[in-house]
């Protein structure tokens, strides 16, 4: 498989779920700098221009939550999501998709406002909410959502990665992590990780 | 089960699955107009305050992708989802997921604008932008993921009601589904399906 990432985006996620799924892939930098990712060779790769992008043999797959539900079907094993449990793996997914729909979502509103407004007024204003949308999310997640020690409870899963990608956003995002013990908690444990460690030098992290 | 739904969102496409897999399920419309969706009771359904919710019985799932999903999962005669076989499962996931995460927001930006900026203007100005938006991801979706007669191919799956229930708000995004004429054969072709007849019926569509 070829995994197509760039530092500092949710590619994050994905690359850490490969390695805690000790699967077989080569990972392959895209630069963003150079704006590689509107370059005609990767569009032929993820026509929307995005990271992560992972090529399976079968086909290319994009969007985080499906590639990470993807890792899970495919390296049994590692047990990173209890797929063959209708509702179990529902919950996980849900978790997944606030993250993606929700938390993400709000997060680039301070990055990337000019997806949703030309004026750059408008895209200050976008950036001001963001710290406040940013609690809100983290909030939900802290009191209604996460279990711990992991995402899910006992079991570590897709979840844990992809939670810590955005919880290692939220500082630039003006918003610090400890107003969340628990989540803090889950951050500081899942840098401990030999996983995790190894990416996030990748990762320049 | 229990399905909690409000007319003229994205509750749709779960509603229409729903029948299509020919579950048993009560469903129950939540009054927007009263803003019931912020009720404490209802809070106490889903914390988020958004429909749809489905409660099935061993607990509540919210977020349109993982209830599809878990719909597919728990009907399989009804073939909504090839849930077994991990890399086709991921494509249909991947294109909810591109659904759910950019179409779905690209279009809030006109009707919950005030979700990202408490400025006035800078609502108005996000609204400027979602045609173009919109636009632009059915382009993408019509050259590159749509694969016709339905969205996966010959099976009918948990995409096509959610590809369905976006495009049914392209009119008033102010975006004519003529222009994407596979998905505008699809959108018909999905009108003429008794299931979804029966459902448009309860959201007054």
């Amino acid at each position: 498989m070829i995994f197509y990432y760039a530092p500092k985006t949710i590619a994050l996620a994905s690359h850490i779920a490969l390695e805690e799924a000790a699967l077989d892939y080569e990972a392959r930098r895209i630069d963003f700098a150079a704006t590689e990712q509107q370059s005609r060779d990767y569009l032929g790769i993820n026509p929307k221009g995005r990271v992560p992008a992972l090529d399976t043999g079968q086909g290319i797959l994009t969007e985080t939550p499906a590639i990470l539900a993807y890792i899970a079907q495919i390296a049994g094993d590692a047990n990173l999501a209890p797929v063959t449990e209708p509702f179990a793996f529902a919950r996980v997914q849900e978790f997944n998709l606030y993250l993606c729909a929700t938390v993400h979502v709000a997060h680039a509103h301070r990055v990337r406002g000019y997806r949703w407004a030309d004026d750059p007024r408008a895209i200050e204003a976008m950036q001001q909410r963001v710290p406040a949308n940013m609690r809100e999310c983290f909030r939900l997640i802290e009191d209604k959502y996460f279990e711990g020690p992991w995402v899910i409870g006992e079991n570590y899963s897709i979840c844990d990665p992809y939670l810590f990608t955005i919880s290692n956003w939220l500082k630039g995002d003006g918003v610090d992590v400890q107003e969340f013990p628990r989540i803090a908690a889950h951050f500081h444990a899942m840098r401990e990780r030999p996983e995790v460690r190894r990416v996030l030098l990748l990762h320049g992290l």
